[in-house]
């Protein structure tokens, strides 16, 4: 169990790969939620299109818009 | 418009007030989101329980559980 | 209006696009600020060089120096 | 030498301790930019109103408004 | 599995609680790392001093000096 | 003297460099840290392999898992 407080269950819809860094597009309850996280964190995980997972995100980098 | 990719429409369900820092739970599409933000910042904005608000989050801050 | 305490006025400087990646330097009165986010936020908000803009920081990731 | 590639010089304007967490709000040339710090570190580094220090900033956390 | 690409095991050595956020210090092989979580998720995994546990930490958010 | 409480001393092992971004694995007292730093921070510090460096890190950065 992880101290982070938000665990959105989403699918991967597409994933772009660059040397360094990956963007995981993933649809959470019919919103778009995009992570940015390193190439080798995708292949370690075996991330592929439609896949389940969890967008997790620690509470103190979550901003509010009003 | 800002860079950040990620922007969750959500209601304010709950703020708990600390010296500095301030903790916002947020409903978005049925799911809990927390964001824990200045205290300066709930007074600037005027954050109030059943607020709509926008959970915002920069795309390199979003990690994935698989 | 958003949470994030800082928002700095600035000028953009250069552009470095990556697959997944960008650099956007900024002119900061007169001091130089660098932001690395997403290829396709610089292309979603069609930042170019000249571009007035705010760079944007949540107070929680702001170090000091003494 | 960090590799932070944001590093703005200063001067604290006031400084509030929260039981964990500390603002600091700093004045850099003219704009106020604000820390979330720990407690700790304010001690540690002896931090005081009218210091002279730098604001530290990951670019990777810079967004960008336009 | 999470992305996050450091999970460095330590043990829990004090906790402090703020009202929202809390400092919980950790040895990792002899080396102290310092969390700042929020208050309630010290409580909801139940940590308390001499706890084995993992200080996680997204590749992006990891500087280095030299 | 920076606010970051976390600073580790470790060994470059490996440095992978993107257009923007680079990855930078350590190696910390036999666990495995990965920084993601720009490409231009790696070369502002001359970063090479077997350099004796520390990995600096925010606390408000740190999760907990247990």
């Amino acid at each position: 169990m992880i101290s982070a407080r938000n665990q959105l269950p989403g699918t991967v819809k597409s994933i772009t790969l660059g040397a360094v860094m990956a963007e995981v597009v993933m649809d959470v309850g019919g919103t778009e939620v995009v992570a940015a996280i390193t190439r080798t964190s995708v292949e370690n995980l075996g991330i592929q299109v439609d896949d389940k997972v969890q967008a997790v995100i620690k509470a103190t980098e979550v901003m509010i818009q009003k």
